[in-house]
């Protein structure tokens, strides 16, 4: 190796270190509120046990960097290749996802001290002369991939408490609210024309945010605030939920089987509108954005207002023209006006390749590609994401009746 | 109304007499060669028994026509009216889709007897001064509706007989063969630019076609001719059916729980392939197009060519480039070269709006637009698509998991 | 053989062949009133289309007779030894039952056409000099399996034309009415002791009614009449449908899952209580027998009136006390004082072995036993089972939430 | 109150205090050996977590006893009456049994604090003069309650433990094998006659197992034995299991569905077998009794060997010739030839009521009458059953498929 590239692999080994030990630790503190006993359920087949989570995340560094890098490693344990693996068909078998509730084993414990060797084990290989540009890039896309999963950690921590009919708050914070005087009803405008689409590549992303490449868009205009609480009151006031014309075909047979009539988390107490949220439950702030709601919903909403989502392009075209919000630390949406970082907001756009995409290669190849049916785009991030994993570019995907994840609602509409 | 627009409007409803004898006629010769027991049963939610249909498309002229433009009407059998609709909520309460093959009655003779019921008071209306540039559009939406159920007669029949456990032909025919010199291996290229994609609205079309507007594309090629029988046995024997890299996520557990292994309709007899075809089974001819497979398979039959399924943009153009063929009676695909015609091609874009796309007003509006979820886009017509029904634009979409109408597949790749 | 054999032979073929010849016809006849489309549909799976009755009882005559015991004997068409084989695992494969409704073929005429044949080689091997016991006895045994169908018959028929939303009369008749001024409240009471139950065997009888043994009774009454509609009216007015003291667990389960309010067969219109008959639909008789109801609506009811069912012992010792009620060609139960033959009566007996029970030998060893798990006994016949086919000792059976057979209530109670 | 009686009262007070102390600390002795987390999950709907347990043996005495007469009393919190009801209806509401090991919270340290509560309260009413006979026979029937559920603990928890993947004993301890030298082929001998059946009602019983009352037996026999894990697996290398002639109809359907080839803890590593116990994975012991078997299996293996299960009544007469066997400590059956306390045997006897059956008053109502529907009776109790709750006249019940419950076989057959 020349001295410069030497220097320069030492630097991005120092880096990544840093990194790694900030993230793998946020990671553990993210669960330092719960209960034992939280870290094991599963109240809903989409969410997985907190436990699961720090094995999981640990699984893959050891699986995808120090069992394929290090000479002569040795598993921590044989059985977590199989437990703590995925979806990744290629690597092997896997549990069943559904069924990651129903094992009490390894405890909380166990699994800690199976991260404290996946960590003692990854700093040893990050100051060891064993690195490559490619082992970097693995690290580095395994260390996006735990920031991944400290927000499903959010996400699903704050399924796991509000399943219980017990009000358990996982912050004894008070929550701030934002002053909501900025609310308005502004819309910025684009003009027709070729935009540019995707991830530059000149720093981290994930294969589905690439290659960048040109789109064509009619004029259009993006609502500046997401949709309020109060606003999507009117829509249940309104008896929109009992309207078969505001919805989806599918979404209409989801409502009516799953007896869905409001947002996940709202509670009418006596009468009264609540919303559990991860300081507990909370009088409904009817300036705050609505939160926790499904694909079929937004889209209703959207049919309601006589207005519609957004594609994945024009919510990013219009994302590109906003700075990055720094995180307050908030575990709840309470600022609409923010162009970003609040609500991961649904656009009408399934979720599927980019012109001349290709996916990971090795073993990483599943980490995308195959979910590409099915799924609609969200993107601007939201109160829990990682500021370090947000991209404008990112493309968050869940099914259309999803809505355990921070999502919500913001507007388009065609313009002349 | 002016001499002039009065003879522009009776050369219309000429024009639509004939439109409407012909197409009726046409409907119910398709059924002439069942048994009244074929009429009667659905082996699976998504096939309805042929006498439904015939039911079905008569309800449509009957609700949306007699009924709100003929004063006075009366029904010709209220219950009807819930039994015929398909899914329009707007109109009313409807059976549900997977209960149609429980219901004995109406018979085959009392739906004839509502068939010519509605043709006669259809021709009163169509000899009137009644009608109008309203009136005219709807009759021709129903013409292409029933159009449209006439291919789905074809396939449903298809799945009707292939289900019985004996082979029973719907034609006594003998099959023809092409030809298959022509078949070779190669590529249309087209070039990287702006395209017009939709339909320019002239003629008639369905809403999901437009509006006309400009699309970007990067470079690519499509294959001059469809995947044959002889290349997807080569998938199965290759054991791409076992191995989950080639597939979509949601795929893999389809062809898992559905123990899927080969097209639908293809049978294995003392080790020697077969196809159920409407002639009845057919040793499974190699150089023939591949037939009745799902997206599911089409993708990932293109991953393991280290190819890609078109996007329906792509397509459009590379159609755009060929003549409409016109139709030879044949009732299974037999030409691989044909650039229409033969086989809807599976595209790798999920159904989704075109850019300011807007529903068709009024009663049917929930045609198209409702179904925009978790289907994907196949175009180029079948064999046994009418063709006045045939146009470059026509834009049919399935759900990924779904094989029982006459699909099939033609590559594309990324040139430079 | 001996001379006084032969002659005792030959008059059992004789007698043999007029009751097959009659069964036979009467079976073709109770299909007459049908439309082709009738006999092919399945609304629910534990219905089975007519036609495949039709050919599921020449198939019993074809495999268990013809084809093990005439020499050279080749099947009429091999496929349906799987396709009209219900259960019996020995036989081989044999059609899912809830898909016998996808089958549109054989049609009606060649199903005919296969009980011809069928009939020919019976009526050939009757009047030959195969014959023997063992023959005998399984000629016997399948002309009482074809009775038994013959009132499964007049079972799927009432279910398939009902099941259309049209009110569709099997038989244009004028349902009579019996005089209900018998109507009284009196209970037949039995003292304490040894009973004999079950069948003497010196005729024929199923092997689940054998072999006769004593059983110990306690004091108590049964009631000598049926449950009425006005006393089940009564109930359903009560709110007993809501309240879960008198239900089972299952049963609380089961009305609630399926949202079962009233009686099979029960159609409020405008706000009048009707009841489908095979007569067609025709308001509800108060004074009538409350008929097609569940194990779990009859139990219900007994808690509800604060009496019991009885033991299928009980009743047994009951109807032994009665003659048998010639039948009268009605198609509705209408005496609610009849001891026997209007209702199959409900007992609190799950479906067991008797004490020593031998299941049928051989071929027909599936017949019964393999069911007795999770069923409960009815006893008593109704008034669409062939006279013939009446004893005392029979054991009918049912799941507790069925209803589509002719069911009722006779109540019993203890007594000091 | 008489003297003598406020003697007799404060006796009985006494002695109830001694049971109900030793009970309840014996239920959380049972779990002391589980991490957090194995008091959480519920790997299969049948199984509840342990920590509902804990729950709801403590809020029975809440809302039976001290809710209902002590004056004022106040519920420790109010929403565990819906949490902790397992299924009163008359009571109120109750989450779902299939739901239980959804919920985190309350914490096994909240739950702790509750039966601490509860203990407390309870003492202070059992020194009280509040007590009568209504009130101690209800504390006599939760402390039976409990100790029921301590069996279900074991059950449970080694359902949860065998789930995880990994081989975690509940016990360190060596399990003990019995000289199995006694293994002998005797049967005990019965004459035909009228025997005694059920509890005579002089001390504690369920009310299932009254009114005492004769029943008419024929001649029988019971292996003095029961069946052992070679003869079981004799069962299985015989192809039992894919031989559809050995087993009941809905038997045969649930092995093919749920894929059944052995018995529950039943696992084959590298050739060889071994059996998941209590004291972890051990290898089959080929002398000891088969464990964790069904209904269906046992009848199949009954049918298998030509002989039959007994009934529960003769199986209750020949438990009526045995000692009670003595607890040994032992988690693991390892006695063959012992007559009870090993394994609930299974009995070909539908659970049904027994003649002139009465049904605990008041709000117990709901304890067994409502579940005799489509379960079978076992008798004879097993290793990890309380000897206080073991009686001859017990009559346990499960679903025919059910086999997670210490459940084996001895055999009857008829003899002259």
């Amino acid at each position: 190796m020349h001295k410069r590239q030497a220097k320069k692999s030492e630097h991005k080994a120092q880096y990544l270190t840093e990194q790694y030990k900030a993230v793998r630790q946020q990671t553990v503190a993210i669960c330092q509120p719960l209960a034992v006993e939280d870290y094991a359920v599963q109240p809903r087949s989409e969410v997985s046990p907190p436990k699961w989570h720090l094995g999981h995340t640990s699984w893959l560094f050891e699986e995808v960097i120090l069992n394929k890098h290090v000479p002569g490693y040795a598993y921590f344990n044989q059985y977590y290749c199989t437990l703590f693996n995925s979806y990744y068909k290629a690597i092997g078998a896997h549990t069943i996802q559904s069924e990651r509730g129903q094992l009490s084993r390894p405890t909380v414990a166990e699994i800690l001290a199976y991260r404290e060797h996946v960590d003692r084990q990854m700093i040893v290989l990050l100051s060891s002369d064993m690195l490559s540009e490619g082992i970097f890039s693995l690290i580095e896309t395994a260390i996006h991939h735990e920031q991944q999963h400290q927000e499903l950690l959010y996400m699903d921590i704050k399924n796991i408490l509000a399943s219980n009919g017990i009000n358990v708050a996982y912050s004894t914070d008070k929550p701030t609210t934002k002053h909501t005087a900025r609310l308005t009803d502004s819309w910025l405008r684009f003009e027709e024309g070729l935009y540019v689409i995707g991830h530059a590549n000149k720093t981290f992303s994930y294969d589905n945010e690439r290659p960048q490449h040109q789109h064509y868009l009619y004029p259009f205009a993006i609502q500046q605030r997401l949709i309020t609480n109060g606003e999507f009151l009117a829509f249940i006031n309104d008896h929109a939920y009992e309207q078969a014309q505001y919805w989806l075909s599918l979404g209409w047979d989801w409502i009516n089987q799953a007896k869905i009539k409001h947002p996940l988390y709202w509670r009418q107490i006596d009468g009264v509108w609540h919303e559990y949220t991860l300081y507990g439950l909370q009088p409904l702030d009817l300036n705050q954005p609505v939160a926790h709601i499904s694909y079929f919903e937004a889209d209703a909403f959207a049919n309601w207002k006589q207005l519609r989502l957004p594609t994945e392009q024009e919510l990013e075209v219009f994302l590109n023209t906003t700075d990055v919000i720094q995180p307050t630390g908030q575990l709840h949406p309470d600022d609409v006006s923010a162009a970003n970082g609040q609500l991961w907001c649904w656009t009408r756009s399934q979720y599927s390749p980019y012109p001349r995409f290709k996916a990971f290669d090795g073993i990483l190849n599943e980490y995308n590609g195959k979910f590409m049916c099915n799924q609609f785009v969200l993107k601007g991030s939201c109160i829990v994401t990682p500021r370090q994993h947000y991209r404008h570019s990112y493309r968050n995907f869940y099914l259309p009746h999803q809505r355990w994840m921070f999502s919500g609602i913001r507007l388009a509409k065609d313009i002349d």
